[in-house]
């Protein structure tokens, strides 16, 4: 038995903006910094004390994750990071206007690249202004391992060597472990833990800011239902996010 | 060859407050908080690029270092944690008015308790308020390994197993290392670095919020003097604290 509490980082600049923001590595919006100190007394007031955090390498999570720890007295943990908990990386819609992407586009296919689960968008080039290819953070990362685009499966794959090699041994030794990460990474892991289906997986959503708790059994994985800090807020956020861009 | 850079924290609340802090987990002044940028914002402008990080358990120095880093675009560093590069515990006077102090055991102790490298201050009990024997930062601690008072001396003896453990290993695989850490442990190490003696490490203040580098030969030793990135601030903050406490 071990715990486990995922938490999605807060609205970032380009979510206020309306942009495809992937692995362009913006940070917070001051609505998103309350999210994050609040999702922080959350597990506070709930008597959750994680003992290590795994974050992406973006700085949203990172913040989210920073705030969230000194609002909570735990700025002190040990802390990993891994570009196997970032973002999906959106490809060639990086940077895009969400709005006027639906609008050239149309619905069909503006939807099968948000939510379809193996459809990638088209790839980034290399030296587009907004890819990553060049950013000293994957530095480490042979040139086929660097994403120019991704579907939700492309996440699954990259994401679950680091649950399985860095995650599951810090439970496996006990420990209560945060991840604070992002909307799509963590659907994978979610869609990992429930074991969601390939076409079911398209219809959950993670709301930001609002602390999600599991208890996992000796196999690692969950023994009920995963666990909101705050219920109403979450499931008035998830709403929110079904009815996005509805017209 | 590689490059060491250590930054200890910018102003604490307990600094305007003219308290002895210690191990006491106090948080950054506003003063402090912009120290922490500016010291980041000077690894940009000196076009130094830290690899890894390490920090105390503190928070005053996480956030210096969190706040360092996101001002230099590095949030996303890897980054260790030990309570070997706490600050010097303080014993008895955690918690105390450094004037109060003064004015009732005299100049002579207070220096003594301030600057001579082998005499602590009493020893804290385990049931002071200001004692952090329960905090859970240190539950991995044994009783014997837990301070209640240190001199100098002391924070030697503790720091250097974490130097020569988990900051020489970066340093040997050529990284660039941050080490964000408090006036004490910071001199504890310049201490061994340079081979300054017991009796001149008196005499040794480091300012706060000015990254310090050293370039280190293939024995872990500097190949000249260390070099505040912002030198004329160094010197006055240098001279200021010389002059603290001074009627």
């Amino acid at each position: 038995m071990a715990t486990l509490v995922l938490l999605r980082h807060g609205e970032s600049e380009w979510n206020v903006k309306g942009l495809f923001t992937g692995w362009v590595d913006v940070t917070l919006s001051p609505t998103g910094e309350d999210e994050a100190r609040r999702g922080g007394q959350l597990l506070l007031d709930a008597g959750i004390s994680p003992e290590v955090v795994h974050t992406s390498v973006l700085t949203r999570a990172i913040k989210t994750a920073n705030l969230a720890l000194e609002a909570a007295g735990l700025l002190w943990l040990p802390v990993r990071r891994s570009w196997r908990l970032n973002e999906r990386h959106y490809g060639a819609l990086q940077g895009k206007d969400k709005a006027q992407t639906r609008a050239e586009f149309g619905d069909e296919q503006f939807m099968l690249w948000r939510r379809s689960y193996d459809v990638p968008p088209p790839p980034i080039a290399d030296d587009d202004e907004y890819s990553q290819y060049g950013d000293a953070r994957y530095a480490e990362l042979p040139s086929e391992l660097k994403p120019r685009t991704e579907c939700l499966k492309d996440v699954v794959d990259r994401m679950l060597p680091y649950w399985y090699d860095q995650i599951v041994p810090d439970l496996a030794a006990g420990k209560t472990v945060l991840v604070v990460a992002h909307g799509n990474s963590l659907r994978a892991l979610v869609k990992h833990l429930e074991g969601i289906s390939d076409a079911d997986i398209a219809g959950l959503n993670i709301p930001t800011g609002i602390p999600l708790r599991y208890e996992l059994d000796g196999d690692f994985r969950p023994t009920g239902p995963g666990e909101y800090l705050d219920p109403e807020a979450a499931e008035a956020a998830i709403e929110a996010v079904a009815n996005q861009g509805k017209k």
